[in-house]
């Protein structure tokens, strides 16, 4: 399977708040920790768990840039 | 100014291809390079050009989670 | 620090709906209410309160048009 | 029709900024101009135009939080 | 009401998982079952259930293209 | 590579609209016509064209849902 999603950041689960619906799952990535809210069911599905090697995955229209 | 986005990507824009209405910018950062859909008129009110210091901008609903 | 997002609507704290993971934060605006869905973490880190002058804050990518 | 969407602004078509697959739409609301990135072929079927009445339509999902 | 959202796919409700704040609502379209993440609040207003008829709405720029 | 995205519809690439920056992909699917931007680099990585077998991709959090 090819995505035309662009940005895949590889990393590892560092911590997953398990919520009735959505959970959050916090990336320690090379960029610093990035967090992601999916649901439960994907969490489950994926038998995700701290310590995981995993990737975020982020569409670039939902990515916008600041400047300091 | 505090914001409720979880997600803020240091690094560094490589490159821009600008259109009439939306501009790719891809942003180099410690986990890989970072691309970006925004509107033209933002990357010219931000004065946005290769080299600059950024941060890619990401909602934490907008991530979602691979496993290999 | 300047953002690439278009839009930031001026308001206020209406009401906040907290969930374990995922909360809802009601703004009330010029414009009527703008309801937001947030990380429970963002609420806390920021502090948020009824009452609090806050911005909605909305990438144009993401707002649709309707017409009557 | 009933929407789960929580987010209709209402407001006027200030301008529109057409390109060859999206389309910027600027819309005058009384908490400020609200810009919207839409295709061009919904700007076409909608036969939108300066001037005209519409609604800015926000997933609360797509809502961030900022406090100054 | 016109709307610029592209996509509205026909289906009736399978099942719905409520939480404190958002809820998921599993739909059956001719395409395979579709998932939302939606405000519970939106799911007591629209008094959604199980068999009701429904459309799934999707702006096209939070859809991404894979090719096997 | 397990993904936590929820919603992937199968098609057909019914037509491409090119543009500098993003493109517009028409998928048909058992439910109708599916309409995707996505970065038009992305459309040349995949080599997309009319015929191509696909899925329409979409994150839980992007749908929302009508009742008539």
């Amino acid at each position: 399977m090819e995505t035309s999603i662009r940005n895949h950041l590889k990393g590892k689960v560092k911590g997953i708040v398990l919520g009735e619906v959505v959970s959050e799952v916090e990336i320690d990535t090379p960029a610093g920790v990035v967090a992601s809210v999916i649901t439960t069911r994907s969490v489950k599905r994926l038998n995700l768990k701290a310590g995981d090697d995993v990737h975020a995955v982020i569409k670039a229209t939902a990515v916008s840039v600041e400047k300091p």
